[in-house]
């Protein structure tokens, strides 16, 4: 840090398992990748390339590339797995991970209608060669999944060889854990905490208000993902107490670390 | 592409006549217009200098420069044009294209009364000399204009020697084809179209759900316009039928490619 | 300007008393400030360092240097201040200035409860050292405090030596002087003004329908605040009545210049 105050909340330091940022990268150019790497690369714990746009990006060997060269770690977002495993090309998704080099995986169906066995059967067989995400929770605002039903499914997600389970929340936050006008479905987060380790869910929160949330319920230390690449500063601010809508929480001595 | 996935709605390839993407500019740096066509500058087949932005960035002559250098031709906002109309200087702005080498010229009335024969002869004359896009559409939300009159002023526009006409929706899109609440006026749309052909029209549409919804009714190659820059990216991957929002629809076979 | 158009309302220009546009930087990149000075930097007065951004920032030292080398002031969001406040750092935050070579100074109160006596105590110690901008008014929405108060407030802050007072809006533009959906308080903004030379606010208007709402009451030349980077542009077309929602304005002739 540029300068010294005391009482700042402790954060978890790379390799983080907890308090993890990622971050969604739908098109950047390789520059703005390295500018944000040197504003913040210390916060940014994994990039997602967000759902399908690796295929549409022209510069993607180039940009993976780098990011590797800064050790941070990439995977294609869960839409790209579902459009292969629609396609009946799994084994052609397993190829474009090994054709770059990609260490991580996400297994998902939030477009596609996918007995959950096979789902886990997926996530075991990936869990082989790559650490794999999971997630829990469709894009489509209409279907609603009861929270004994997301344990559950997170649950076996989790057994099947699931590094960390994702709730999910689309781009702009209004699906899954969120309703439509992006509050927070509070009592299905807290059923889901009774039963799964917090350091085992990434929560999806692109809406500032989502991220105060969960930050106040969780602490500095909560994971994080679908940050925008400019948000990623401000979020380290929220966790630290240093922004207006978490410095009272933390100067009470209520925050959870 | 960066790999091969089956059933992908065919696009368009430059120069297209249709499946065409305008992306607004409205003060981005040379380096930065440099990262966007990195990226994605095969899907961008115009580029819109936003309203009068050009009158006040200080870099205009390299950024244009740049973008003829890569072969994306470039024009000003109409509200530009009706600066210098209302002024009565129309041939200092037929000046300013040629000292610039601009080879496309939007005529518009968004902000301004203009008597239609007038802007026809504006549409005509401007023609001799350089490619025409025309506007229609008030960018007055209380101002409504019935679907015959769109579909009259349009044709005119076209028989005066507009190349393609453009319905209005403003950076925000929130007036022209759209409510103030972002919400298509879809009985305007359906109506217009069994006028025009629909390679005849740019459709401004900023936001996703403006995007999704001329993607459904018309399919991937539809000329959409007042793309952000940074949704470019995300745009090429809902024509794709690769997002959540249009994954299904391309899916169940009833894509209009 | 990169050509003429006639009848264009007068702009001040730097070193601007009026007039001026302060800039939020929320964690750009050195490439980023150099793109944003590229484009629009006669525009750019002063940057605000957002609230305790800098704290977290990665290349803080190397992006003051580059500010510097343009000859553009910088100061830290008044949340930072706050934060050492509250802990009783008040010496190592001036350290901090002292550190960074830091001219300007935000002393604000909109996180922490300051005796109003004390919080001018701070703005005429720091006023002895740099260039004090104050600011009125709660980023606590619940919070509302009557015009009269603002006034006095205001009337204080300056005559214990603050340049500038800033009227708070957040960076989502929903407090403060704007109720909770983005409505400006208007008859706070008027009464304000029966008082204080407009000079000598600053007004926070992140949302373009604020900066509307203050160039139509008080004219091109208002001083307006937390305005983001991608925006300066958009901004300054505003001021210029050349762009749509304020173009029928200025050519009425009513512009207040």
């Amino acid at each position: 840090m540029n300068y010294t105050l005391k009482n700042i909340p402790e954060r978890t330091v790379k390799p983080r398992d907890k308090g993890f940022t990622m971050v969604m990268d739908k098109g950047l150019s390789v520059r703005q990748a390295e500018d944000l790497v040197e504003t913040c690369g210390d916060y940014i714990d994994i990039i997602k390339l967000g759902w399908a746009t690796s295929y549409a990006t022209n510069n993607l060997q180039k940009k993976l590339d780098f990011y590797k060269s800064v050790g941070i770690p990439v995977y294609l977002g869960g839409t790209l797995f579902e459009a292969f495993i629609i396609r009946d090309q799994f084994d052609d998704y397993r190829r474009v991970l090994e054709k770059y080099d990609i260490q991580h995986a996400e297994v998902s169906d939030g477009s596609i209608t996918l007995d959950h066995s096979k789902k886990c059967e997926y996530i075991s067989t990936l869990a082989k060669e790559v650490t794999v995400l999971s997630e829990v929770g469709s894009k489509d605002a209409a279907e609603i999944i009861p929270p004994y039903q997301w344990i559950e499914l997170m649950q076996k997600e989790l057994d099947a060889g699931a590094w960390k389970v994702i709730g999910e929340a689309r781009e702009g936050g209004n699906v899954g854990l969120f309703r439509s006008d992006g509050e927070v479905r509070s009592g299905l987060v807290q059923e889901i905490l009774t039963k799964i380790p917090m350091e085992k869910v990434i929560w999806e929160a692109p809406q500032k208000s989502q991220q105060v949330y969960f930050i106040k319920l969780l602490g500095s230390n909560v994971n994080l993902g679908n940050i925008a690449p400019a948000e990623v500063i401000p979020l380290e601010t929220l966790r630290l107490g240093l922004r207006g809508d978490t410095f009272d929480y933390f100067l009470n001595g209520d925050a959870k670390l």
